[in-house]
């Protein structure tokens, strides 16, 4: 009988939730750049994130979204977080820019000062946490795949890093470091010091080996606790 | 008795209207960088139109007020524009941004591409117009006074003005061509073809003269009908 | 008698002459970036004025060569100076750089400071005045093709040429003022503002209609006394 | 008989050796930019190394001789070397040049290409061996004191000091490793991760302890067999 009871219990608490997980799983917003736009191709990141929770028979628990646009720097999420993310009310948003925000700097001269690249990024978290959004905030990948620190933009790619690090640390936010992950794997994996061919064909922009990294590390960060 | 009607009813509507008027002035904001935040100085550009109002006895039918921050440009415009701007409810809004959108290019790689320049510029002006705010848009000024079309920035800057000018007709707006009355002027009073000294201290910010000479401009888009 | 003194007397002058033009040409060497290196192409502007010459039956008078390099910029063409000019003893020389020193400012971050592009380009012109070339500087043509002075490179180009024709002037050098024709050519010859493909494919490198255009003025300068 | 003939040979070519040694100091010429000009200050590194010899007694057997000219990149020193180096006939020539080929990249748009460094680079090289001169070159010190490799130039520092040790490498010359001395004293010295104030007070131009440092280890250079 008192079995019986905490059985009940116990499935008064569970089917409820049981039942809301089935109905609606949990949709995930990746926004970024052209790293983000081509993750959701037959190759990208989040189609092997998808593939992935399908091997594992969770694909009903989540919904992965693509929110990737080619060239944005930190101020293009701003202007389209609206339309592209919060109006598609997701319970999680990876937010992985900054690439460009470094990069257009020497390509264009279109670059992101650092300090705007905070107070960008720091409005961005605001508006989103305003909606109970889960922010996980990603470091910049790499643009050169050297492992001796000789990459042209290494500096400015470590310091926009740790300006993330300090935003994530600050708004108490999830910290998802793929530069540091991309730096580990290079410094075991480059032997030849090359500057792409690894994890990217371009030093940019990912092979399907570099895709599939990310995905891991990515799908870490959101099956984290 | 029918006349003294007729009296009374135009009073009923004119009379408040007349009341409002004085009660409540036109509210104008600039909006802009560091040009504009000079602008509320003793010598700036604002200061001298609220003196040329108050010379000519109009002082309580506009109420001037600068909102310019050095090193903007027009998506550091776009971020703070509720704060800035909406929420002080202006009648009149002029938009004057565009110098570092193009001079930074060259000295920090943090300019802005023109397809984002216009993006931004019609995001700001759909807010303010949702708002029904009187938009006057404005060409950037000068980087460099030279009168032969060799200030190394001349050609990027008129880009620019010609995109703002397209902006101006696309969306039906008062457009205030700033860079065209510069160049006009110094073709007639840059005679030794000067970097700077004419209208600016510094090819940029604006001499005493400059700013006189902006004041002008200004008033004139101002009180256009 | 006496007429056929005169005669002889000429005979004697000219004879030497004629023979000394037939058993060497006067070599011409044109010393630049990518645009010269593609003129000596089947459709480039050297080959364009060689046809021109034989057209003319003066091929046996002149030698043209090219010595163009895609890249370089005026420091380069110094480096390079002994091995691909002197060294060859050429009569004529046409120094044609500077698009590079600009445009690199923006794609790469390694332009020319104007200064320095002044002091390498006198320094190549001393080193080729003290081997009794005659030097005939060029302004740099274009870089974008539109025609309301808002090329983003304008106000550099117009900058540099300035400096080109400053340096002509205190050599007492023969000037070819290619951006002049450029720029009269596509005032013209531009209805739609375009940004490239009247006299470039690429808002630089030439068309066949600009290898034609060059090889004109180029030719009028190389015959011009 | 036959060992005073010995002896008197060998004091016949060791006498003038001796005679040479002491009339005429080793001339050693230091070829660079802002940092070298203002080695020669008061308390600039050269000004520290000559009083390092007086010290030790040895003043007699070295000429110590600044040639830095501010803001000069690789190809600057090309141009002038005949004048500044050449000319004065020197025994030892250090070459610390670089920074600006960096630096200007982002704050002028007018810095050196890697190929380009490296031909400059070899092309003075070539020409100070053809004089047997015995040529020194030193890696670029720092643009920003922080250790955790986030200052902006960092990759590309490294980048071209890694240029500099293969082109030491390449043509069998002795290294003075300045960018690996100055980020090992940094790594220990500078616990806060200032970006100046340890070595620099700009981020690069040097402190007096940063001249006293640079003093040492170019002396450590000299002096080494």
């Amino acid at each position: 009988m008192r079995i019986l009871f905490k059985f009940l219990k116990v499935a008064f608490v569970a089917l409820p939730l049981l039942a809301m997980r089935q109905d609606k799983p949990l949709r995930v917003i990746f926004f970024g750049d052209s790293i983000t736009q081509a993750g959701v191709s037959p190759t990208g990141y989040i189609t092997k994130m998808t593939e992935m929770l399908k091997a594992q028979g969770k694909e009903s628990q989540y919904e992965l979204m693509g929110a990737g646009i080619g060239g944005n720097k930190v101020y293009d999420l701003y202007l389209r977080l609206e339309d592209d993310v919060l109006s598609k009310k997701p319970d999680v948003v990876f937010i992985y820019v900054g690439i460009n925000d470094v990069w257009h700097k020497t390509t264009y001269g279109t670059g992101t000062d650092p300090d705007k690249y905070v107070k960008f990024y720091e409005a961005l978290i605001k508006k989103m946490k305003a909606q109970n959004i889960r922010v996980i905030v990603c470091t910049p990948t790499v643009i050169g795949e050297r492992n001796d620190a000789s990459n042209p933009q290494d500096g400015d790619l470590n310091y926009y890093s740790r300006l993330i690090r300090e935003i994530a640390t600050r708004n108490n936010l999830q910290l998802c470091d793929l530069r540091k992950y991309f730096q580990d794997y290079l410094a075991q994996n480059n032997p030849k010091n090359e500057e792409k061919g690894i994890l990217t064909t371009d030093r940019v922009h990912l092979t399907d080996n570099g895709n599939k990294f990310l995905a891991e590390k990515m799908m870490e960060a959101l099956v984290q606790k």
